[in-house]
């Protein structure tokens, strides 16, 4: 954490001092209809920026208090310490590491484990997969959007009864909200940009006059969460279990070392049958169970939550309202753009990279850096994202409820389990080339920095505190570009990473870094860092190009934590972890949701002005652009 | 963590369930005088016990705003773990890596870096040296206490002006409060123990008759935090600069990124002359400071703090107020018996030590599980620690004051500084054998885990989940005792750790586990667990002894967290870490603040036996004295 910048403060270093604000609740940039995942985490992206006002409202009476969702991707856990909450979740979460799998025997009719792997292999991720009550992770959310500058909170019993884009491009959304609260009262929020993180049943979708296209539904699920108390040896580990004749179930188990969630499957659906007609009882779950489990003795203490529903995965067409000539000014998230089985982990997880993908984006444009083209690639990044995860979800749902008395399906089950484990785990996510995607990036030079995928992280030794750290660790959820020197063999400062901050310091038209204003930090649009092979010991940082030894603030004081070396302590460093090339070194352009933009040579200048140009536009354009955004709202027109 | 284990519950898990307390403030079981380390200590240990009622107090009126400690010593962030906030410290701190050393080269006028070490060698502690300001400290002890059952909050602007002990044994000791907000208001509090963290000039120590005795100060050094630019090189490492002649500096790099103290060596006092006489000014500091770093540049942009103090080495005769026959009921931690220079970084540390060491023998002593003959133990170890820490920390003065013309002394100072490390990372301390250390202990059978010292973690992977973690991470600071088996080469449970569960189920007299009440968890007051040698995936769980898969709560839920395995990953396991005996294995106990109280054969029963009866009495013995434990205050007879 940097922080005293500015002068010495007390107090808690994450609380950011409160931002003097003055405008009308009834007029903000974005209104985020719902408090669901993909709210909050849009929410708490969107508060990182004190120049941009939210509101984020919801129809239900206050906080989630007992939530559906648990499982936590690595790469969730990812973006959480982006956000600064990933060791708090971490605490209080189970982590899942192993997933071992039972059947009968051939022929047999009891159960046994035939398999365990690990859940999260080897450089997956620096995190773990954890699982988490959906309405804590939603606390952690709503404490750090309060701890914002805006100190923004959402606004309850508010529905959203309608929406309507204004007749001109600029004009704003008006949405109309019931307040639930006051009986019949209504009001009405103008807002330069809506998303609606409403659920599957989104408004915001209905107005926008898309739906929901994908199969219906057919197989019937339970879930419930317990205290229980078994024989079953593997009650704490994620486990799918085949009965010989009776279903599937598969455990997850909880967070605090005692709850453990059961995922029971129940019958087929009959054409056009949903969950509530079948009348399902949590003693029907417990007697599903316990027959699943058997011999295994299985005795409910207390069900904390159940529920019954249907498999159904559902897609919408596109995530924004473009229409010919228009750019998008309303957008959906989450459910309210796709829907799949719980099972494979990926509801909540999906949501809150959808509303990670759009966050910044909508940051950039509000505040000028960059041309609404860039809202396009919400919908075309997330909605391929999403029909990809139906897919996979669709094949293992199918999967996990054939029938076990064929060992090869089963066999067919774990193989496919196994192989998606980093699916799972949320790092396979892969972008086409776009505005921000390079299409001829010069991959070769970082192998394991794919581009269009997530920047993984590695150990490396900051040079200034020879501090051992994830290089993931500076990626901040604060709407900054990350450009990224791998400096080549033997170059300590002097050589081609000189010659780069050369350039970038030179203040040409086309230099990204002159993106900062004259008043901001020059790391403040692109935050540039360098990473180097030597030992950090024998790094001179005297010697080092005055760009990665920046001078910021008020007092012009010296930021040291630009500047990494490859940890010589042991095992692979990160020039071999991440395939980079050594005689050449690399540098990659890191989207400040964490993928991978691009990756050059060294000395790519060229392409690294061409490629910023194109999300930015020149520096002239952007201060002309920059100067049609006023702190007024309702009207304005947009950049 | 865990938790739900009396059914769910939503929200912050680690807040306690409000108790209900309807007792007067005027009769309290602990008064604690004054909230610095100390003070904090004790009262966040206490607050774990909803059974006791605990009133802390302080002259001042609100919370430290900028403390002058700042290093964190790994053995106090093995304590921080306990209390549940060492990953919040970690987060925002600045984590000491290495130490360079700076000196003139022979005959030369310029500095030169000599040497760098590393500040931690690798397995000194699983936690790191860190920096973070003393008042963020007291933050997180202050939100723990608030959030235990009795939600505990300070007593600010009670000032003590007088302390009384009854005239008979039982009695509880009476201390009259100025209110300092209150006009000339003063209040009474009566308290079955008083413990005085009220600093250097302690009033309590003052009304118990004893002082600090020890050398009189005679360097007088500076010391400030400041915002500066330079480019010196070492600025963001721990670094001693010893000047050709114009004396020695200590940079200490602080929290942040950009915060940096400075210990600045001024000038030789006279006989009897306090720092306050000399006038120092904060721009005398920084005058010297710039001389010291030349030719490197200063430039300080903000002074957060300073201060000029001398150095003095003082302690006192005893810790509490034992006379003959009488057991003690005050007592005094911290700066109120011992001081010492800053340099060493142990002043804060030691404080919170003491009151680590306190905190659960007043706890156990006032629940009726020991007897009182447990508190002398106090003052004879911490006593002992801190002559120890006062002789290591005059010679460390010495030998840092020491003009550097000679690179002889310089090297000297290096060897020493380097020879000490585990000593400031509080790891070296070492209690001598008393009725809570066991004398005659087979240390041969885990020769890493030394009898006196504090417990030494290492990993392991928990066979119910397979987490790999510390063991150190069950050290809960909850006041109970933990009984480690470590399984001898081939026991999976059923052999040697089997037999041992036996006995301690066996209900016996002499049976430990027999201590924890009916309606208790039998883990309650002391916690058994175990650590098998095979791999994790080979253990089968359902073989395990009843012991090691205990019920517990109202609804009888198995806790899974007893059973461990060494870690077959990579590099050596607990086992050969701690020099273990693999053929034979090793019973360790360890007390409720983490020092290891005595290591036995996995079969030693009768040992085991004798040890606890010691300390607790037979199970009859403590029934009668908890009988004596009501919850009415004054007067009441002590157990």
């Amino acid at each position: 954490m940097q922080y005293h910048l500015n002068g010495v403060r007390t107090g808690d270093p994450g609380l950011v001092d409160a931002a003097k604000v003055d405008e009308a609740e009834s007029h903000v940039d974005v209104l985020i209809v719902g408090c669901g995942p993909a709210g909050l985490t849009l929410a708490t992206q969107l508060s990182a920026f004190p120049d941009i006002s939210v509101a984020i409202v919801d129809r239900k009476s206050g906080p989630l208090e007992y939530g559906q969702a648990d499982g936590i991707a690595c790469r969730s856990m990812e973006m959480f310490r982006a956000f600064g909450f990933a060791e708090r979740v971490a605490k209080e979460a189970y982590q899942v590491n192993e997933v071992t799998f039972w059947r009968p025997s051939v022929g047999g009719a009891e159960i046994r484990r035939v398999e365990r792997i690990r859940d999260v292999e080897d450089d997956v991720s620096e995190m773990p997969h954890v699982i988490l009550s959906q309405a804590r992770v939603h606390e952690f959310f709503l404490e750090a959007m309060a701890r914002s500058a805006r100190r923004l909170e959402p606004r309850y019993n508010r529905e959203l009864i309608r929406l309507k884009r204004g007749c001109r491009d600029g004009d704003p959304v008006e949405a109309g909200l019931a307040c639930l609260d006051r009986g019949d009262r209504s009001e009405t929020v103008f807002a330069r940009y809506v998303v609606g993180c409403d659920g599957a049943r989104s408004t915001v979708r209905k107005c926008m006059g898309l739906e929901l296209k994908g199969e219906s539904a057919q197989q019937l699920w339970g879930v419930m969460d317990v205290l229980c108390t078994t024989d079953f040896p593997d009650i704490r580990f994620k486990c799918a279990i085949q009965s010989p004749d009776r279903g599937s179930l598969l455990i997850i188990p909880r967070e605090g070392g005692y709850l453990v969630r059961l995922y029971i499957e129940l019958d087929a659906l009959r054409e056009g049958e949903r969950a509530a007609d079948r009348g399902v009882t949590a003693e029907a779950l417990i007697e599903r169970a316990r027959t699943i489990f058997s011999p295994y003795s299985l005795e409910i203490k207390e069900i904390a939550w159940w529920s019954a529903y249907e498999i159904g995965q559902r897609v919408c067409d596109r995530f924004d309202d473009r229409s010919d000539g228009r750019h998008p000014r309303i957008f959906i998230a989450g459910d309210a753009c796709h829907t799949h089985s719980p099972k494979a982990g990926q509801g909540m997880n999906v949501s809150m990279a959808d509303a990670f993908n759009l966050g910044w984006k909508l940051a950039a444009v509000l505040r000028g850096q960059a041309a609404a083209d860039l809202l396009y690639t919400y919908s075309d990044e997330r909605r391929a994202q999403a029909q990809e995860l139906i897919e996979f979800d669709r094949e293992m749902a199918r999967l996990f409820s054939e029938r076990s008395a064929s060992a090869e399906n089963a066999n067919r089950f774990q193989r496919y389990f196994s192989k998606h484990q980093r699916y799972t785990a949320g790092v396979e996510t892969r972008y086409e080339p776009s505005l921000i995607t390079l299409g001829d990036s010069q991959q070769e030079l970082a192998l394991g920095l794919v581009v269009g995928m997530r920047f993984h992280s590695a150990p490396v030794v900051r040079a200034a505190d020879g501090r051992l750290m994830e290089l993931g660790d500076c990626l901040d959820a604060d709407g900054r570009w990350r450009l990224i020197a791998f400096a080549p063999h033997g170059d300590s400062g002097t050589g081609a990473v000189w010659n780069l901050c050369s350039f970038l310091q030179s203040g040409g038209s086309g230099d990204p870094l002159c993106l900062a204003g004259q008043d901001e930090d020059p790391d403040s649009v692109i935050d540039f860092r360098a990473v180097f092979q030597l030992p950090h010991r024998k790094l001179k940082l005297d010697e080092m190009p005055e760009l990665l030894l920046p001078r910021k603030g008020r007092y012009g004081l010296i930021d040291y934590e630009k500047v990494f070396c490859a940890d010589h302590g042991s095992g692979p460093d990160i020039f071999e972890m991440r395939g980079i090339d050594r005689t050449r070194g690399a540098l990659v352009i890191i989207r400040p949701d964490h993928f991978v933009a691009a990756v050059l040579a060294v000395g790519s200048t060229e392409k690294l002005t061409g490629f910023f140009v194109e999300v930015f536009g020149t520096q002239h354009d952007k201060r002309t652009a920059a100067a049609g955004y006023g702190t007024g709202h309702a009207g304005t027109r947009l950049p």
